[in-house]
Formats: structure tokens, sequence, C-alpha cells
């Protein structure tokens, strides 16, 4: 099985689309054929994309388009968001040489992407929070900011090189990995209990969720787990909802 | 001592200006900044460059021009050239980063080049004869040509990281590296000694040279090594025009 098929590339929001062919030619270069646009209003230049992918039409003509980035990784199991700043929740970056094995033991049963944000702006809080993994690609504090096709070639050649070595041994999966869409369930149920069991304020519920995020991101989380996790928010929403009954009884 | 302000890329002929900004940017995310280009005949359109290189105006400023890859590589130790070609004498390619540790190596004492061709027939054999080393960048086999500075990022993001690691350590030199302009001395003068004392015939010299600078191109040498082997062939050259008093006496 040809690992680097699952691995998909996600760009949000790229503003040139020549950068758009660079992508796919870089891509194809390193045998990594999927990638997606997240594009939620204006269309690319797909001439100026074409004219920059070279030989590289192949995957230019599969690209698929989504309006989020939430869509374009909703079946994703790791989903790793390069970030060239630091900060609150973005102090965990690996780099791309120790994220190639993550990537590639998640591609041997599943999707698994790379997400690059704007070439001015990069990813926004609220994407970074999507992605199960932070990765920073290093450079000279003197110019710091690569361009974007650059950034992808470094990273699929790292997947490249690792998926092509006799050292990589894929692992085998004992229970399936939860995808991006099994992940938003279970943090969007755990946000529910976190406010009807009053374990927060609306107004800290944002950050305390990233640093759930985290947390749940730490190792792999699989379809059961995701299912426990489920369960157990369930089963505090209904207990809150009983107290709530008893606190203010209905009138009759 | 930055190992990284000794390391020069040299581009032989490149077409695009954009390329050549692309590159300029390239080098400057990963700290390297000596960039010539061999142009022997037009001149590049810079203002298309410096649109490319963004930020890395500094890079571009300092851009050398030379005519011959041999003036551009004279003064370094080390020269690696890249190739896609495989086939006599391109067959000993390292991978980038099996090439980093050998160019940063003699980056501690002297200039160390890497060599990228032309985006459409890469480097010509004269040029790779003047490579001490051959550097083949890892590609898929259904679209194996990289774009030049997608070529100079990888190899520059590989120096960049080792340059960094706390695993490297500069060694230290005993007897000072052999320069281009050295090497090449040499190498003109043992293909008249080769010549003169009738070991190869004229048509069979080039073919006998690139194996040749294979052999002396296999370890370091030195400025003393260099001037040994000069020696030898001034002495073998001497012997051989003493015979041919002997046997041609010049009449009187």
């Amino acid at each position: 099985m040809n690992l680097l098929e699952n691995i998909r590339i996600i760009l949000v929001e790229p503003k040139y689309a020549g950068n758009i062919g660079s992508v796919c030619r870089a891509m194809m270069n390193m045998g990594i054929t999927d990638l997606a646009l997240v594009v939620p209003d204006e269309h690319p230049d797909w001439e100026e994309a074409r004219k920059l992918a070279c030989h590289a039409g192949p995957v230019l003509d599969r690209i698929k388009l989504f309006r989020t980035l939430e869509e374009a990784a909703a079946d994703c199991t790791v989903v790793a968001g390069t970030s060239a700043r630091t900060g609150f929740y973005r102090d965990h970056a690996c780099l791309p040489r120790e994220i190639a094995p993550v990537v590639l033991d998640s591609a041997a049963h599943h999707k698994a992407a790379l997400v690059f944000g704007r070439e001015d702006k990069g990813l926004f809080n609220e994407e970074i929070a999507i992605c199960t993994h932070l990765l920073n690609i290093p450079s000279s504090e003197c110019y710091p900011s690569l361009n974007l096709s650059h950034a992808v070639m470094i990273c699929c050649y790292e997947l490249f090189l690792l998926a092509g070595s006799g050292d990589y041994k894929p692992p085998r999966e004992s229970s399936p990995e939860a995808t991006g869409r099994m992940r938003e369930l279970l943090f969007d149920s755990w946000s529910r209990m976190m406010l009807e069991t009053g374990f927060c304020e609306k107004e800290k519920l944002d950050h305390m969720m990233l640093g759930l995020r985290r947390i749940f991101n730490r190792g792999k989380l699989t379809d059961n787990d995701v299912k426990i996790l489920l369960g157990i928010a369930r089963q505090s929403r209904w207990v809150a909802a009983e107290l709530e009954k008893y606190r203010n009884p209905a009138t009759p």
C-alpha cells in the first residue's frame, strides 16, 4: 500500500494562484497527489495555477474545494497545521521531521492532512483549534517566513523520504482512529457539558476548549475513545438537566 | 563562527528571473546569503527577480555574476553539483542529508558551494567535471523534476537544520584544503602529463580525466596534496621532454 496516497495537503485561502500551481508541482515531485483548498468566496485563477504546476496537471485536476477547514479535514485522523507564530496553544509545535512518522502512522489506515494557512496571515486560532498537531518549519530569524510552496515542499520531502526509507514500518491498528468529524462531535458535546454543568462560563469557554483539545490531541483518539467520551458528556448533561428540574420545578 | 556564511549557492544559467528571486528567498529563510550566477551572455530581469525575492533583497543585492562555473567555484573547496540524471560519473550521487555534513565540514574553514544547473538541461558534463561531489534530490518517478527554487530550498533546509543542531561539531583542520583554483591547476597539469608521456591519446583524454577527477575528489585534497601531485606531473613531463630530445635530436 502506498502511504503517500492517504496524505492530503490543505491550503487555507491561498491568495496567489501561482502558489497553488507550485504546490501541485512540489506535491507530485514527492508522490503526494491529494490537494484540498479552503476557498470560501473567490475562485482561483486556474490558468495561472496551471502554468506554475508545469507537469503536475494530474494533481491540479483533482483538487477539491471546501468552504471551511472543518469540512476539508472531516475524514482525516491526524490534522497537522503549520504555524510560524508561537504563543498560547502554539508552543507545542513539532518539526517536519518529527511529525512525518506521526502522519505516516495515520496514513497507514486513514486520511491524514497537513494544513497550510494564508500567505500573509497564516491560520486563524479557530483553524488551529481543529488541528490535532502543530508543525513549525525551522527558519532563520532574519527572514522566517517561507513561500507557501516552499513550506509544502519541505513537509512533503520529509514524508517522501520516510515513506521510501526501509526504516519505516507502518503500525498495525487495533482500534480505528477517530476522524475529524468524530472529534468535532466530541468537542461540541463537551463544550455543552461544561456550560450545562456550570463548570465554566460562556466567556471562558473558547479558551477552555483550546486547552481541552490539546489534552485530547496529545495521543491518538480511537472511535471507541470518542464514544466513551461522548457518553460521559451525555450523562453529565443529563444529571445537570435533572438537577435543574429540582431547582426550578416547572410550574404546573 | 556561522558556518552558513561560508556556503555559496551557484546557479548555472537560470532561465527564469523569477526563479532567481525565489532562490534568494529560500536561501535567506535558511540563513544562507552568498549567491553566484553563471550567466555568460544575457542578463537577468532584476525587477522580476526582486518581486519573487520578497524580503530577501539583501541576498539579491549581493549576487555575484561569473562567466563560467570554474570562476564561480574558484575559491571553494567542496563543490557539490546537483544532478537528476544518472550515468557515467553520475552514479555516485549522495542525498542532500548525506552531503550536508561534508559541506559544513568544509565551510568551517573555507567556502563550499552547491551548484544547480539549468531549469531544462541541468549541468553539462564539463560542469559536472568541476564538481567534487554529486548530489541527487530524491523524488517521485512520476514527476522527478523539481522547480529550481524548490531544489535549492531542500538543500538549504538540510544545511540549516544540521548547522543549528547541537549534534554537529565542525572539525579541526590540520592542513588547509585545496580550493577549486588549485584543483583545476592540478587537473590541467595531469592532463598534459598524460598526453606528453604518451599515457593516453588526445581523443580519450576527457573520458580519462573524468575518472581521474573522481579518484581525487573521493577524499579531501589539501594544499600540500596538490603541491605533491603537481610536482609528480612536472617531473614526468620533464622526463618525457628529455626522452624526446634523444629520440629526435635537434638538427644543428
